[in-house]
C-alpha cells in the first residue's frame, strides 16, 4: 500500500469483489487499474473536489465526442496513453507476426476504400497553399534487400487547415489519401503536401454546467482536452506528418507517421508519437513543374517470420 | 519502469512536457496519474482494442450523465475510489479541523435545504410498505460526554422503491429527509423508514453504436457502470442506511451513513463504503402505534482542537 495512514485491506477487499465469472484477462486488467487508481489517490491524498473535477472531465468528454470527434481518446492522447498503447502494439506485433495487431494501430483518419492511383499520380486536390511534394522510393525486402514488386502503399495527410477530408466539408472526398503498387523495380511514387503541423481540438463550445456535469464551474469554453492541455501549461500542436501503411501478401504490414525534419514541434508533440527512426528530409526539387520539393523514402518490409517489419 | 522491454524514458518525457505556469499541484497530481496510468498499460500490456473499450466507456458515462445521474461518478463507485477519497478527506479533516473539507463527503442526494422539523415528527410521506422506525438518542461531547443542547441532526434516505425524493417524482418534495435539533437534554427524535438495499443505476437505454462511440460493439442496453458491474461479475446492490450529518457551532461535524446489521450486502457493498463502527441493530418496538422497530444512536462529537469526531 502506498500510505500506511489508510485502510491497508481497502484495496484487496474491492479487487477480490470481482466473482468467479469474469475473464481471467478482465480480472488481471481491472485488478490492475484498481490498484494503480487506489494508489494514486492514496499518493496525493486526493480530495473530493479534485476527484470530483477528473469526473467532471470524463463526463465532458463523453458529451462533446461524436463521429467526427472523439475527446475521451483525446484526453488519453495528450497523457501519452495512444502513443504507448501503440509501441506495446508494436512489439507485440513484432513478436507474434500478428498482422491483425499492427493494423489496429492505424489511427483514426484511415479510410479502407482509399482510391487506388496510378504512380506519379496526385493526391492533392484544391489546396492552393501548400507546398507540393514528390514522394517516392523503394520498399525492400528486410533480408534479401531486393525490391518489392507489388506491395501497396496507401498514404493519408491532413489539409493545409489542419483537418482530414472526413472532418472537412470543404474538402472533395477521399481527398489527400490513396494507394499507390510498388511496379517492377519496388518503385512508388505521388505527389502529396509538405505536412503542416495543426493543433489537436483544443476548441470546445460552451456548455452549460448543468449540460456538463461540471459543477461550481462556469469558466469552460474549450474541450476536456484543450482544458487538460491548458491546465498543464502545453500547446496543442502536433509536428507536421504523413501516414503510411505498406502491406503485401507474406509481408508483416508497416504502420508508421513520418515526421519533417524542419518542424518545430518535433521535440514536443503534443500527443508524443515522434521517434527519431521516422524523422525524414524534404529537399529542395527543381525542374518539375508539379512540385518544389522532393522526399526519397525508402521502406523496408518483413517476411511474416522474420523479425520486424520496422524501418530505420 | 514496469517492464524494461519498453522504451524507459517514455513517462519521464510525456510528465516533462507540463509547462512552467502549471500549478504544482496539478503538476504532481497529474505527473503521478501519468505514472500510474503508464505503468498499467504496461505491466498489463494492454491492447489497442482494450484501451479504445476504456475509452468508449468513458465517451459512454458521459452521454448517460444528466442532473440526476452521474455515471462518470458510478464507475468510480464501483472500482472503490469514491470511498477512498472519503476516508483520505475524513482523515485529513479530523487531522486539520477543516470544516469545508468534512462537509464535502456529503454525497449526491444532501440537500442544503431539508425542512426543519420537531422532534418526535416523521420524515416519512406516502410509503406505504416501508418498516417504520422510531429512530432516536443523544449527542454528547467526546471529552465530557455531556450531552450537547441545539446541536443539528440532518437525515436523509431513500424510499423502499431504492430512490430519494429528487429522482422519483412520485415523492413529495423533501421526503424522507429533514433537519432535527437536540433538545435541553441533547436528545434527538423523528419516524424514519427502515432503510432497505438498493441497486445503484445498473439498467440503461440502448445508444446506438454512432451515439455512444461504441465501436464494433452493438450489446450495449446498459450504463458502463452496469456493464462493469456485468464483466466483474458483481452484484448492484448497496447495503440498506441511513444519511446522517451532525453539526454544531465549535464542534467538528459529523457525516456518515449508518448501515442495517442483517442487511446481506454488508460484507459486499457495490460501492464500499461500510465501516464496522457504523452497523447498528433495529430492534422491535411494542407498543408504539406510530413504530414496530426501534434504532437507539447516540453520536459522539468532538470540539474543534480535540481530536476527532467520529462515533464508535
Amino acid at each position: 500500500m502506498a500510505d500506511s495512514r489508510f485502510d491497508p485491506n481497502f484495496t484487496q477487499h474491492v479487487i477480490n469483489a470481482t466473482g468467479p465469472k469474469a475473464t481471467p484477462r478482465m480480472r488481471s486488467v481491472m485488478g490492475s487499474l484498481i490498484k494503480h487508481l487506489h494508489d494514486f489517490a492514496r499518493e496525493n491524498e486526493l480530495t473530493v473536489e479534485e476527484w470530483m473535477a477528473g469526473v467532471n472531465m470524463i463526463n465532458w468528454a463523453g458529451k462533446m465526442s461524436d463521429e467526427k470527434r472523439n475527446e475521451g481518446q483525446l484526453l488519453c492522447d495528450v497523457i501519452g496513453l495512444e502513443s504507448l498503447v501503440d509501441e506495446i502494439t508494436f512489439k507485440l506485433a513484432a513478436e507474434t507476426n500478428d498482422h491483425a495487431t499492427a493494423s489496429a494501430i492505424l489511427g483514426p483518419f484511415w479510410r479502407h476504400d482509399a482510391p487506388i492511383l496510378p504512380n506519379e499520380s496526385t493526391i492533392v486536390h484544391g489546396v492552393d497553399d501548400g507546398e507540393m511534394t514528390y514522394m517516392h522510393g523503394i520498399v525492400q525486402d528486410l533480408q534479401t534487400r531486393e525490391p518489392v514488386v507489388g506491395a501497396w502503399v496507401d498514404v493519408w495527410q491532413a489539409s493545409t487547415n489542419g483537418l482530414y477530408e472526413q472532418q472537412d466539408k470543404d474538402q472533395v472526398e477521399h481527398n489527400l489519401r490513396g494507394k499507390f503498387k510498388t511496379d517492377d523495380k519496388g518503385h512508388y511514387a505521388f505527389y502529396c503536401l509538405r505536412p503542416t503541423p495543426y493543433p489537436v481540438p483544443n476548441d470546445g463550445d460552451y456548455i452549460s454546467v448543468a449540460e456538463c456535469n461540471v459543477q461550481a464551474r462556469t469558466d469552460v469554453f474549450k474541450g476536456p482536452a484543450g482544458k487538460l492541455l491548458e491546465y498543464l501549461d502545453r500547446h496543442p500542436y502536433r509536428p507536421a506528418h504523413i501516414h503510411l501503411i505498406v502491406t503485401r501478401e507474406g509481408y508483416k504490414p508497416v504502420t508508421m507517421q513520418i515526421f519533417d525534419s524542419q518542424d518545430k514541434y518535433l521535440e514536443n508533440d503534443s500527443v508524443f508519437a515522434v521517434k527519431d527512426s521516422l524523422i525524414v528530409d524534404f529537399k529542395p526539387l527543381e525542374g518539375n513543374p508539379k512540385a518544389t520539393l522532393e522526399l526519397e523514402y525508402d521502406i523496408v518490409v518483413a517476411k511474416v517470420d522474420e523479425g520486424t517489419g520496422k524501418t530505420g
